[in-house]
Formats: structure tokens, sequence, C-alpha cells
């Protein structure tokens, strides 16, 4: 049980965690800021919070968990505004994309408070954003993933589990690199080629006319291009040298494929189309596959 | 009005027409010819074609309009098949995903009848193949786009036109260049960027733990990389020099994504993701978007 729950940014991933958790019975309290005054009285008036902070000092000082849920790039900002006003036995926790970046922040401002910090990263959204998209189910069946340090405390790390647990959503643990390289593979990476693609063609003198004949394949290989532009700055910025990897190798396999058509290789084209429907076909079945053989 | 209308490759492009123009009373007969004995009998069974041919001699000799309707590294064979069994009055269509590589294989080996091909491309599919998948109403609503040539007759695209009105489709006429580029930006490029993505995926130790975090986002934007391998690689080579070209710019446009990561140029990355954002949303609107904003 929870006393009073602080959460810092009260937009969809901490105004749903709110309203999960008072949807359980299993907060007393929740007091909640934001940089926006407009973002906070709604908040208020929408019960997702039950009390509006006007510092950041003041939301956290009688918290016993604080939830971290802001932009990856407002971080150290937060946690240096907090770390002076946080009580001892508090626990922080966060919500970022990216945990090398801001497990450096927290390092860097909270000193002792540090090892009551379980950096978090909840795998959910959706597309809108502040206090208004934030709903009690977003996590349910969704996963979570805690990436302790080894100076972080095991207790504090344990009540973070069980809060999550009780959204509906399944909690894993992971270590910092992997977690990073891991949503670098399937998350920031794919996010940074579809905005490419998009980017590049809607500089085209054609543009509407070229996605008048785009079908169904193409609006679900680009839907992750109409995600929010800051948030994807700060965390290609946050989560770099994984991104940069990643995108080192996919270099590699772009130019194989590249070199393989000039040189019309069909054998190495099948070959690595046929691993890659194979490892699609088997990981993700997907019943409602429509419009995506050809379009 | 046909009185008999040839289906060369009788699975779900040919076999759909087939369906779509018996069910509006459009044709006479249909008669169907597949590599495959298999299939013909199947398509023969469910009612796709009205008589399966031996040979594709048999199946064009007497028909007023033909329908090529194979992956697109087969059609060059087709067409020196046919060449000496069509009537002179017959008109011939097909179904390639990208239109110059076909239309070279048509006038190297059509001869005379070259002015009686108009060449097409039904932008519509589905994840299925094989007689079985056809169904009648695959074309509606869809795109089907027609190149013809200078020397292409009129009169014959005019027919090509009103047969795949008639299936609820929308008919675009364009030069058969501006069809590749257009395809490939929309459709060719986008599948082998997923395919590289999967398939680099696909080869890591980790593969399977990577993936379970996978979440909504990657599911659509790989969702193409399941494709059939043969059809993309005919693609992939069919449509090289536009595929090529666009590779390229789009290596440019990474590149400077990267650059812009390596050197924490957050305005650059704004611009990208920002323009990438807002061609998307005004020119894709799309009321199920859902889990897409950070996943």
């Amino acid at each position: 049980m929870i006393n009073r729950l602080a959460v810092i940014g009260v937009g969809l991933i901490g105004g749903s965690l709110a309203l999960s958790l008072k949807s359980k019975g299993a907060v007393n309290e929740v007091i909640g800021y934001s940089r926006s005054e407009n973002a906070r009285q709604e908040a208020l008036a929408l019960g997702v919070i039950d009390k509006a902070a006007d510092s950041i000092a003041e939301a956290v000082a009688e918290a016993d968990v604080i939830f971290v849920a802001v932009p990856m790039g407002a971080m150290a900002a937060v946690f240096a505004d907090m770390s002076e006003h946080i009580r001892p036995e508090a626990i922080i926790t966060d919500g970022g994309s990216a945990k090398a970046q801001v497990v450096m922040a927290a390092r860097e401002a909270l000193g002792d408070n540090f090892k009551q910090f379980v950096p978090g990263h909840p795998i959910a959204g959706t597309e809108k954003s502040g206090p208004s998209a934030a709903f009690a189910t977003l996590y349910e069946d969704h996963r979570v993933v805690l990436t302790p340090l080894s100076d972080t405390d095991t207790a504090a790390t344990a009540k973070i589990k069980a809060m999550w647990q009780l959204t509906g959503a399944e909690v894993f643990e992971m270590d910092v690199e992997h977690h990073d390289t891991v949503l670098a593979a399937t998350s920031h990476l794919p996010h940074v080629l579809a905005f490419n693609l998009v980017g590049m063609l809607a500089q085209r003198d054609d543009c509407d006319e070229v996605l008048r004949y785009a079908a169904g394949g193409f609006r679900d290989f680009s839907r992750i291009a109409s995600s929010d532009a800051v948030m994807w700055r700060d965390i290609c910025l946050g989560n770099k040298q994984a991104i940069l990897d990643l995108l080192d190798e996919y270099h590699q396999g772009i130019n194989k494929i590249e070199q393989a058509i000039k040189e019309e290789d069909g054998e190495y084209l099948i070959e690595v189309f046929a691993r890659a429907k194979k490892a699609r076909d088997t990981r993700f079945a997907d019943p409602d596959l429509i419009d995506n053989s050809e379009v």
C-alpha cells in the first residue's frame, strides 16, 4: 500500500499509473506536478490526481513513492529539483524509454537516495498525450521492465515490482545495457527508419500523389512515424550509443541487399527475405494479417 | 462483355479477377492455366475458372482477354509461350508490381500483338496465395494503375479500364517510369527496409528475448516482412533501378539522422521527425491509431 504517490508529469504514462492504483485501492493519495499549470488543473479536475503541487519540491516532500514520467530530456532537471526534498525512505522510479542516461542523471542528482531509485520502463502507450489521455487499464497485459543496479535497494525494487503488478502488467528485470539494446532494436531503430522514409517522401514534389497509391502495407509500416517528435528526439539522444551501434549493423545488412539487387543475386535476396518472413511468422503470429503480401 | 477470359496464374490475383467478373455476369467463360496441375484442378473445383487448360497455348487460343497474373520473374516466359497462339484481336493485360520490366518482356515476345498489351497493376492483395485465397470482392475500392505506352491501342486500354471498373476498383493511368518510382517509394522500399530489420534481428542469439519486448509499433512496422520471399525477389529485381535510386536517397537521409544523433543535434532530429509526423497525420488520417507513441 502506498500512502502518498507523487507523480511528476501527469500525462498519459504518469496519469494512467495514478488512475490504475487508485482503481485498485492501492494508494491513499496522489499528488501531481506538471510544468504546465493547465495540465495540473486538468489532471485534478479529471480525478487523475487528488492534489496538484505547485512545485516538484512540494510534490515529493511527503511522498513515499515518486514516479517520474516526464520526457527523457527533462529528467535530469527533475531529479535535481527533487533531491533536497525527498524523504530518506521514499522510493523513486521512472518511465523513461532508455535507461543508461536516466540512471546517470539520477546517480548524479540523488546522492544517497540513489539506492532508493528503481529505473523502470512501462512498455505501453498510445498516440495521445496529456492528462485526458490517461486511463486506468493502460498497463494491463503490458510489460514493464525494471533495471535495478547493483547498489539499488532490493526492498525498493520489490516494492516497485509489486506496484506495477497491481496495474495488471507483467514485470521483468534486465540490466540497463541489455534493456537499451533490446529497445533500440525493436522500437528506437524502427522509429528512426520510419521517420526517415516518411520524411523523405514528404519532401517530394509529388508527395500527395505518391501517398495516394500507398496501401495497407505502407500504412502499417509508417504508423510509428506519427509519433511525437520531441519525445523521439529525447529517446534518440538518450539511447544514442545503442541506436548508433544497431544503425551500423542495419547499414551492413542493407548494403548487402543493395549489392544483391545490383548484381541480380536473387538467391541472396530470397535467403534474407525468407529468414525475415520465418521470424516474423513464427514469433508474431498475427491473425489480423491482411493486405500485406504486396501492397 | 468478355466472351472468353484466359487467366494465366490462377492464384489470389488472377482468381479474384475471374470470380469478380463472373459475379458481375461480365464474362461468358473463364479458362485458366497454372504451371501447377494441383492449382488448376483446385481452381476448377472451386469454380474460380470454368475450364482448365493444359498449356498456355490452349488457354489463350480462343480468348478475347488474357490476364497474366504470375510472379514477375515468370512473365517473360509466359509471354513467349503465348505469342504464337493469340488471336490478333485479343487484348492482353497483367498484374505485375513493376511495369518497365514487364513491358520490355512483352514488347520482345508479343511482336505485332504488343499494341494490344495494356500493362496493369492492381494494388491489392492479402498475405494468402493460391486459388483458395481468391475472392470476388478483392478489388472493391482498391486502385488499379494502367500504364499504356504511346503505341498501345487506345480501345484496348479502354476495354481493360472498363473491366477493372466492373470489379469495383478505381482505375488510374500513369506512365511506366512514374508508376515504378511511386511503387518503389511506398511499397518496394518499405518491404526491403522491414525485411532487413527483421532478418537482422532473426540472426541475433537473443532474438526470442528481443522480440518478446517488441510491442504494437514493431508489430505494425514489421508486418510486411511476412510477405512471400520469391515474389519480393522478383519485385526487387524487376524494379531494380527505381529501388536502387530510392535506396540512395534513403541512405542520405539516414546518414544525416545518424550524424545528428552523434553530434546531439536535437533540432535537426525534431525537424525531420516533425515533418514525417505531419505528413503521416495529414495524409493518412487513421482512426485506429493506437499503441504507437512509443512502443
